[in-house]
C-alpha cells in the first residue's frame, strides 16, 4: 500500500469513527440480533392471490363502529387512559367464563392476563420460563411465527412427529426417557396448537390429549397449547381442550380475538396458575394492553353479538375450505392432504422429489404466494422436508382460490 | 418422624406429583423470572389522591369518537386486518415529518417503527442489544419503569450523576475512561429522559447535549433517547433533542402519543438507523401493533387537532405545576426542588435525615399516594437515597393537590 493509499485509508477511518452518518453498531447486538438480517423485511406483495399468512377475509371482518363510539364515550377515561396491566377486569372476567363454558376449565379472573394478541402471550411465557440453551418441545412441522420467537431465546428444539391423531405421545415420551437416561434435563414445556394445527390442520385426538397431559404431569413439565383456531370449526363436535382435560396447573393457555373477531384488535389472553400469571404480569412491561379495544370486544360480547359472528365466520371459513380442498383435488391431484375440520389452512404432501420453496418461487412469478413448508420447521430443514406447502384458505376469495390454484397446477407441471 | 407421618408425608408428595392442582413450577422459571414474587400485583388504589403515577388528567383526554368512526367505516379492512409489522406506513411517515420539523432531525419512513407506546419500543432496543452482564450507564435516580426491564435482561447498571444541566458528562467521561484502563468492556448504550427527566424534572442544557453526542461517539456507544413529554413544555424555547444534535446514526429515540394524545392508544415509536430499525422490526414478533388506534391517531393530527390539543395539554399541566410548586413551597417548605419546566412530576429533596419510604407509607395511611425515591434507583438503594420522593400532578385536580399536599405536610411534621 502506498503511503498515500495508506493515509487515506487512515483518514477513512477516523472518518468513520467520528462521522456517526456512517458508524455502524453491528458489534454492539445482543446474540439473538447477530443473526438477523439488517435488510428492510419485503414489502407486502399486492396483486397477487394469497394463499400465504393468516389474514382474515375481508368480508367477514365486522362493523365496530357501535362499539367504539360506546367504548370512547360512554367509557372514557377507561379507554383513553393506562389499562390495568393484567388487562380490564371485567375482561378478564368474561374470558374466564368463556373458557369455563368450553369443557368446564377450571379458569377464574385470577388465572387471566390479557395480552397484545396471542403471540405476545407466547413471547411472555418465553420470558417467564426460558433461559438460553433451554430445550423444549415442538412437532414437526410448527407454526412457524412461533420459531422465531423461541429462537430469539436461544432454545434447544425437540421436534416430535405428528400423525392424524396428533402429536405423538409415544415417540415423546421415549425421547422423554431417552434423555433422562442420557442424564440430559428436561424439556421446560412442551408447544402444540392442538386444534386444527398450523400448519398441519391436524386436529388431536381425545385418547392423544389425555396421554399427553398424563406424561407431561409425571415429567412435571409445562404444556403450552395455542389454540387460535378453536371455534372456527366446520363440521363436528369440538374436544376438550388440555386446559379442560388438565384440572391442575400443567396447562398454559394461548387464547386470541384475533380468529374470533379481529386480528387488528391486538387482544389474546394466556390462562395459567396465579403464581405463573402473575409473574408474567410482573414481565408485561407495555404499560397495559390497550384499553379501547379491550372495552370494543367487551360490549360485542356483551351485546350478544360473538354467537351470530362465530356462526358466520365458520360458515365463511367452511366455503373456503371447500373451494380449496376440491381445486386441490382437481388441480394438483398429487398433493395428499388431510382434510382440516376447522382453521384457516391444508397442508399438502407432494411426491418426494418435489421442492417445495421452489414451488414457492414459480408460483410467485405468477402472482400467486404461499409459504413452502421447509419454513414450518424448527430445526435446521433437510431435504426431505422441502415436499410441503400450506396453502391458507381464509384470505383469499373462493374465485381466488379456484384461479390460484390452478396456476398452482400449471407451475407444479412446469417444474423440472 | 413416625412412620405414620413419614406415610403421610410421603402419600402428600405423590399427591403433589400426580394433581396437577397443587404442582408448583417454580423450579421451571427462567434466571429473569426467578426473583419476581408469585403474589397477585396490589390492585389500583381507590378513594386516594393519587400523585404517583404519570397517568392523565381525565379532563385533558380528546373526544375520539369520530376519528375511531372514520377510522372503523373508511379504513375497516386496515383497522381491523394485521398490520404491517414496521407500523402504518402513512403513519411512518408523519412521525418521521414530526420529527423532521422538530429540529431536523435526520428521520424518513426507513427511520421509524412504530411499537405499543415507547416501554414496548425499550424494549426492543434491550432485545436488539442486551446480553446478560452487558453494561448500560442510567442517571441516578431515573426512571422507574425502565428499571425491571432492564433488569430483566440481567444489566450491570453504571449510575452517573445529574445536576441542574442533567446528566453529568465530565463525571460519565471519568468513568469510561477508568474502565477502559481496567479493562472493562465499555457501556451498549446511554438511556436518559433529557427533557423534563423523569422524576427529576431537569431538562438537559445544550452544552451538555453536546458534550453527550460527542462523548458517545468517541467511544462508539450508542444513545437511547426517552422523551415522552418533550412537547408538554410550559415555558422556554425547546431545546434541541439528541436526535436533532446528533445527525448520525448513535442515537436511538423514543417517541409516544401517550403524553401528547392519550396513554390508552399504545402507540409510540422509536426511530434509528435502518440497519437497528430492521432488525427490531424482525424481534418485534407481536403481529403488529394495533392498526385502530394508530389510524385513529393519523385521523387526528391530518384533521388539524394535534397543536391545538398540545396547547391546552402545556395550559391544563402548567396550571397542575403551579398549583403543586405553590402547595409544596407552603405546607412542605422543609423540601428543595428544581421547579420542572414541563412534563408531569416534581423531585423534592428532604432533609438528610428523613425517610421517604416511610413518608409514602404514612400518607397511604391518610389517602394520598406518591412513589418514595429510593425506586428510582437502578443499583441497590442505599439509607442516602431515602430523602427523595416523586409527586406527579398530572393526574390530579388541583383542588386534590391542595389537599393532598397539605396531608403530606401534616404527615411530614408527624414523622419521629
Amino acid at each position: 500500500m502506498s503511503s498515500e493509499n495508506a493515509l487515506a485509508t487512515a483518514k477513512s477511518s477516523a472518518d468513520e469513527s467520528l462521522n456517526g452518518a456512517t458508524m455502524n453498531h453491528d458489534n454492539l447486538l445482543a446474540g439473538r440480533a447477530r443473526q438477523l438480517s439488517a435488510a428492510a423485511p419485503a414489502a407486502a406483495a399486492t396483486h397477487v392471490i394469497s394463499f400465504d399468512s393468516g389474514h382474515a377475509f375481508p368480508g367477514v371482518l365486522p362493523d365496530l363502529t357501535a362499539e367504539a363510539d360506546a367504548a370512547l364515550s360512554q367509557y372514557r377515561p377507561e379507554t383513553l387512559q393506562y389499562a390495568p396491566r393484567p388487562g380490564l377486569a371485567e375482561l378478564r372476567n368474561w374470558i374466564a367464563e368463556y373458557m369455563r363454558a368450553d369443557g368446564g376449565c377450571d379458569v377464574a379472573v385470577e388465572n387471566v392476563l390479557v395480552t397484545n394478541g396471542a403471540k405476545h402471550a407466547l413471547e411472555l411465557v418465553c420470558r417467564l420460563l426460558l433461559d438460553p440453551g433451554d430445550p423444549i418441545v415442538v412437532t414437526a412441522p410448527t407454526y412457524f411465527t412461533a420459531i422465531p420467537i423461541f429462537k430469539s431465546y436461544g432454545v434447544e428444539f425437540i421436534e416430535v412427529s405428528q400423525d392424524s391423531e396428533g402429536l405423538c405421545v409415544a415417540q415423546l415420551e421415549e425421547v422423554l426417557n431417552s434423555r433422562s437416561r442420557a442424564g440430559l434435563r428436561p424439556p421446560k414445556f412442551i408447544y402444540d396448537v392442538p386444534d386444527f394445527h398450523n400448519p398441519t390442520g391436524v386436529t388431536m385426538s381425545r385418547s392423544r390429549r389425555e396421554a399427553l397431559i398424563a406424561l407431561a404431569e409425571r415429567n412435571r413439565i409445562l404444556l403450552v397449547e395455542d389454540s387460535p383456531y378453536r371455534k372456527v370449526r366446520f363440521e363436528g363436535d369440538s374436544l376438550p381442550s388440555w386446559k379442560a382435560l388438565n384440572q391442575g396447573n400443567s396447562v398454559l393457555s394461548l387464547g386470541t380475538f384475533s380468529k374470533l373477531l379481529a386480528p387488528g384488535m391486538r387482544v389474546g389472553w394466556v390462562a395459567g396458575s396465579p403464581a405463573l400469571i402473575n409473574r408474567m404480569i410482573r414481565l408485561k412491561s407495555d404499560g397495559g394492553s390497550c384499553p379501547l379495544t379491550q372495552r370494543m370486544i367487551l360490549e360485542f360480547c356483551k351485546g350478544g353479538r360473538l354467537q351470530g359472528h362465530i356462526a358466520r365466520v365458520q360458515q365463511v371459513y367452511r366455503e373456503h375450505r371447500d373451494c380449496m380442498v376440491a381445486a386441490v383435488r382437481r388441480e394438483l391431484p398429487q398433493a395428499a392432504m388431510t382434510v382440516p375440520h376447522g382453521g384457516y389452512y391444508v397442508w399438502l404432501t407432494l411426491p418426494e422429489h418435489v421442492d417445495g420453496d421452489l414451488l414457492a418461487v414459480r408460483a410467485h412469478q405468477r402472482k400467486v404466494i404461499f409459504i413452502p413448508g421447509s419454513k414450518f420447521f424448527a430445526a435446521t430443514s433437510v431435504a426431505s422436508r422441502k415436499r410441503y406447502i400450506r396453502l391458507a384458505y381464509s384470505h383469499a376469495t373462493p374465485q381466488e382460490i379456484d384461479e390460484g390454484v390452478k396456476i398452482l397446477g400449471e407451475v407444479y407441471r412446469a417444474l423440472d
